[in-house]
């Protein structure tokens, strides 16, 4: 076992919380998983898990990467807090001061769509390219857009799952699941809206159900979209439905089709085999994005 | 007349380039206008309107922001070219190089539309908002979404005129007047979209009018989805059909509904009569734009 400094990757989940130790992907020392029950009980579980190398003074940081909506404002006084969270008990919670007073070192907290996308630009798919996208497609739908290998924010953080799509009301008259927005994209493209439509899971959808052909137009869009106004060189989509992996050949040839050769580079003209991509860190894209992250807080210092 | 440095700036249009030399928006001293013939008689004519000032070496810099599509890699061999234009004579002009040869200053290029966010928000209605949006909507549509006050920019220039928003077709049947993509956003919002469908422009419609409604929504669709994906700080919406006053209360509303309450800042759930503005340079937001790039060049010397 090397003696190199050791870093922390959480990703905080609605289901579980998967926590890792390593060096670096090639490095991974020690991984759990806690389903997420309370704050209270999950943290703690957590923290137990990353005490012994805390003690050892080896872990240098953590990065977390978790379901939100969190305060990431370092002015706010409920900075790190998770805010207004649906999922029961959890709204109001200040995980990251209970992770750092319980552990005694830094941790570095972002969305979890933001650290997949930090991992992957790390040392997965999008390695090498700036700006990159990762969108994930799965319960939620979620994106983060990196550019100078920083999250990009606004004034309130990224929703790009929510964003209006055209709908193709006519082959798909299901009014969207979103209770805020219906038929936005992730009211018509998220795995929930694939149960309620058909009444069983995305897992379960024949390969071969015409359905697909409209899940991949809508996630086409919402690309297309992407690629027209910020142009990112590279395009992640993870997440739940796209374990389907015969969807990535259909929103290729669909994004090509809405773009139309309008924006005439070669990457956007062509098959786009090396442009719209499978996570290539599987389903450790979160963990060890948080990993990156608790480097890049190392950086920073 | 003071003695302190000048600046140029140059907006140049599918039917005219304007130029100014300034010291700054309160320091205009001399502006013109020339119509846009050929790059030969046009760029004669802008040469010789900055040529005394050149001579006099009190013309800095000048900064140009022109209709495109142009070339911006600075590593590319034709750097500072328009490129493939469908504006005849103009596509393969070295319109940067003829600029610096010719007046023996540096020239900073960009699209017609970051010069506009940049003279806005250095002098204007989006001074001291980062991230911000300006939009202009009229013969064509086309945005720049300005962060660390840079334009954002990926693989390629963004075309944010050409995403897809819902198009209400049964309110709605015209079919979209762009020749690359139909009903997007340009096709279905833009000037010659109104004249496609009415057979008068944008100008002469009435006020009361029902098309106004839906010309607002489709312009609100395609602020609320750059808001759920890198919520600006302000919207400065310019162009021709935002003469129209009116409309800017109808799009607020409509965005306000497009939101829903989904994201809780203050700015977003209020009235937004701050948020999404006009130009407060009114027609002179490109030429100031152009020197305030001008004025950016000396500072990265």
């Amino acid at each position: 076992m090397s003696s190199s400094k050791l870093y922390g990757g959480i990703e905080g989940g609605g289901t579980k919380f998967i926590c890792i130790v390593a060096g670096g992907p090639d490095e991974i020392i020690e991984e759990a998983r806690f389903a997420t029950t309370t704050p209270q009980q999950t943290l703690r579980q957590v923290c137990a898990f990353f005490r012994p190398f805390a003690g050892q003074k080896r872990l240098h940081s953590i990065g977390l990467g978790t379901f939100g909506p969190l305060d990431l404002d370092p002015a706010s006084p409920t900075y790190g807090y998770i805010t207004s969270t649906p999922k029961p008990g959890w709204g109001g919670t200040n995980i990251l001061g209970i992770l750092q007073s319980a552990l005694g070192v830094r941790v570095a907290m972002d969305v979890d769509v933001a650290a997949s996308a930090l991992g992957e630009q790390r040392w997965g798919a999008s390695q090498g390219h700036d700006p990159s996208l990762y969108l994930t497609v799965g319960t939620g739908i979620g994106g983060c857009y990196l550019a100078g290998g920083k999250p990009l924010r606004g004034m309130v953080g990224s929703e790009m799952g929510h964003v209006r799509i055209p709908h193709h009301r006519q082959a798909d008259p299901f009014d969207g699941c979103c209770p805020y927005h219906g038929d936005c994209f992730e009211g018509l493209a998220s795995g929930p809206s694939i149960q309620e439509r058909f009444g069983q899971p995305a897992e379960s959808l024949a390969d071969d159900h015409p359905f697909w052909e409209l899940e991949a137009g809508y996630i086409a869009a919402a690309l297309a979209n992407t690629i027209l106004t910020f142009s990112p060189r590279k395009i992640v989509l993870g997440g739940g439905v796209m374990q389907r992996a015969f969807l990535f050949a259909k929103i290729r040839r669909r994004v090509g089709e809405l773009l139309n050769g309008y924006l005439s580079h070669p990457t956007l003209t062509g098959p786009m085999d090396e442009y719209i991509v499978p996570p290539a860190l599987g389903h450790r894209s979160g963990v060890l994005g948080g990993v990156a992250m608790a480097m890049q807080l190392e950086q920073s210092n």
